[in-house]
């Protein structure tokens, strides 16, 4: 009897695992995979909760990962809601609740397909799904603690996809190999207060901080690389609070976030940024404070037979050949990529962390099949 | 007996005329100027008090002013005064107070200097003392409604010497023919709010508004005039108030201050913005909304004769020449200007409007004698 990944994913969505809550999600599917013949081990860490299962010989040759998460973001207002958030309603070919495309469904595709597939055809190798309850909020003790866990106990994937929506309109049409890196800066300009009709007594650090702000966003990092779309920054905030139309202000504080193509690295934007803070102390006399936190480099995994592979079972399946994309935000592939070749496939990603989140119930099944041929490729 | 200036500037701090209340100076003073002499008549407007006092007959052929105002900035933190602020207490040569500099003490000095003049030398002329109880607050019923009331009523200054305090550090070394004009302008730049991750899906105003705020603080607007210093602009405030790393905002706000000479007027001041927030909508395609309040054009008594006989009553009194500056912030000046010549002197004003506002006692005694001179020598 197959697993089927629509009750599957409502059964999930019913769980209310709020990040960083595990909500029952994840013992949900440790029994499931353990009733599959998965070795299962809880890889908890600093409050989280994370699950590793494995079929198949520890250190096999070839082991298929397969990576998600089952938190969700909060819901937002209940009000603006028309269904239950945990309710996993079904309208009109739609499925509801927190999590239906991010990525509950995507996780019961993996499961579904991982379980029916050793059972079906059991492998020459292994299969391997890390879930963990922490991508939404720090990932701190999430991916990263299992994979801590697997390097600590000789565990290892071969190759890794995560289920995460890639798609953003149709199902099929984008699969991501990598993704840039992304940063955020906060720039503190400190001058002398005074009185505005003596400027000259002064140092105002508003000037300072234009001319901070104006080269930055007018700066062409790059135009773009063989994988990757042009660098962007955004200057996401400048703030001073001073109420008094005749007083200059002692500083001001602006931030600032880059997303970066494999071109750069977090030093080298790192590197530029004290530069042209050099350059402001130079041409105004102010001293610019600058804090940085690094959300993660730039990563891509070439095109080659990864790629190939999850290409050829979607344009099977949906008849769409997958673009490969490098765009977006961040996701836990950042991690994993330092453990073994990654991609990303999952299903169209419209509404998630929007209220009425939702997901075409056939795509859960299409995404099954998907992930499906995909395990029987890689292994034949 | 002539009246002590000393003990009327300490009766006149006694009353708590904290902006816009009368609390009582503008009752006294009309008592004593009556008693010596001159017709008063309270031209009270919009619930302000002020008090216009006239010796000598209405149409005169020469009528000397004098202008100033009762009304004082508040206390701000008792505690941290270490005196009772209305209590005109008097230490180590110093009487302290709010209003002991700014300018109770130059209202005591011109009425006595008044009062006595015209007891003992009755002159061929008038004397006209016009005072406000709004001068610090929104000056729009104070200087203002006693100039409209004067119009009306067919009063007239001749010349008119402002009791303001003029001298940054020593009594004698400044006294004032003009001063600069000054504005406040309020951007809002107006964009299109997006994720971080995708610029050029939104259009972010802050570069705009950097480039906007680069531009203006860049411009020199002039190298100075006969009888100014060069125009100044400060930004005083730029703020956008958006938390979100990863969301690009709106909207930005930013306050600009101009203090401008004669070779400007705010006229000119907002052609030149507009100018350049015509420029910034090409080149960003945002909006950007302005708004301007003038607080006063820029204004000169271009040195002559009534700038002659203050100088010399000056020099003679405390052997300085005082040098004839246009800087400084507002005064009532700009608007007696429309009406007659105008020049400003008085004592140090270096406490003003700050904790332990004091004004050394004997320069109270000095600026009576100085303004006795200047009436002696007027009417000569
Ligand atoms: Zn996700
Ligand atoms: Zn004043």
């Amino acid at each position: 009897m197959p697993i089927n990944p629509v009750a599957l994913t409502a059964d999930l969505i019913r769980c209310p695992s709020v990040t960083p809550a595990e909500g029952g999600a994840l013992v949900l599917l440790e029994k499931l995979l353990t009733d599959g013949g998965f070795t299962c081990t809880r890889v908890d860490r600093g409050g989280i909760a994370n699950l590793y299962a494995r079929w198949g010989r520890q250190g096999a040759n070839r082991t298929f990962g397969f990576n998600g998460h089952t938190d969700v973001v909060p819901i937002g207002n209940r009000d603006d809601w028309s269904v239950d958030p945990f309710g996993a309603e079904i309208k009109d070919g739609f499925m509801y609740g927190r999590g239906a495309t991010d990525m509950k469904s995507g996780v019961a595709a993996f499961a579904a397909a991982a379980i029916d597939f050793v059972a079906d055809t059991p492998p020459d190798g292994a299969i391997v799904l890390a879930i963990t309850g922490d991508e939404e909020a720090d990932a701190l003790d999430g991916t990263t603690a299992l994979l801590d866990w697997m390097a600590t106990n000789n565990e290892a994937m071969t190759v890794c996809l995560v289920g995460e929506p890639t798609c953003p309109n149709e199902m099929g049409e984008t699969m991501k190999i990598g993704r840039r890196g992304s940063l955020t800066a906060w720039f503190t300009v400190r001058g002398e207060q005074g009185h505005s009709a003596y400027p000259h007594r002064a140092n105002n650090p508003l000037p300072a901080m234009a001319r901070l702000v104006d080269r930055l966003s007018s700066h062409a990092l790059d135009q773009g690389t063989d994988h990757f779309d042009p660098s962007t920054l955004a200057v996401v905030t400048i703030d001073t609070g001073n109420p008094a139309t005749n007083v200059i202000p002692a500083s001001c504080n602006a931030t600032v976030n880059v997303r970066f193509n494999d071109a750069h690295s977090s030093q080298s934007i790192i590197d530029w940024f004290a530069d042209e803070v050099a350059l402001i102390k130079d041409t105004f006399g102010v001293d610019t404070d600058m804090k940085v936190k690094v959300s993660g480099e730039s990563f891509v995994t070439p095109p080659g037979a990864l790629s190939d592979l999850v290409a050829k079972a979607v344009k099977a399946e949906t008849g769409r050949t997958p673009e490969l994309s490098t765009s977006g935000g961040t996701s836990d592939a950042r991690f994993v990529k330092d453990h073994c070749p990654v991609v990303e496939f999952g299903l169209v990603g419209k509404t998630m962390h929007q209220v009425d989140e939702r997901v075409a119930v056939d795509q859960i099944g299409q995404l099954k099949s998907i992930y499906t041929r995909i395990l029987r490729d890689y292994f034949a």
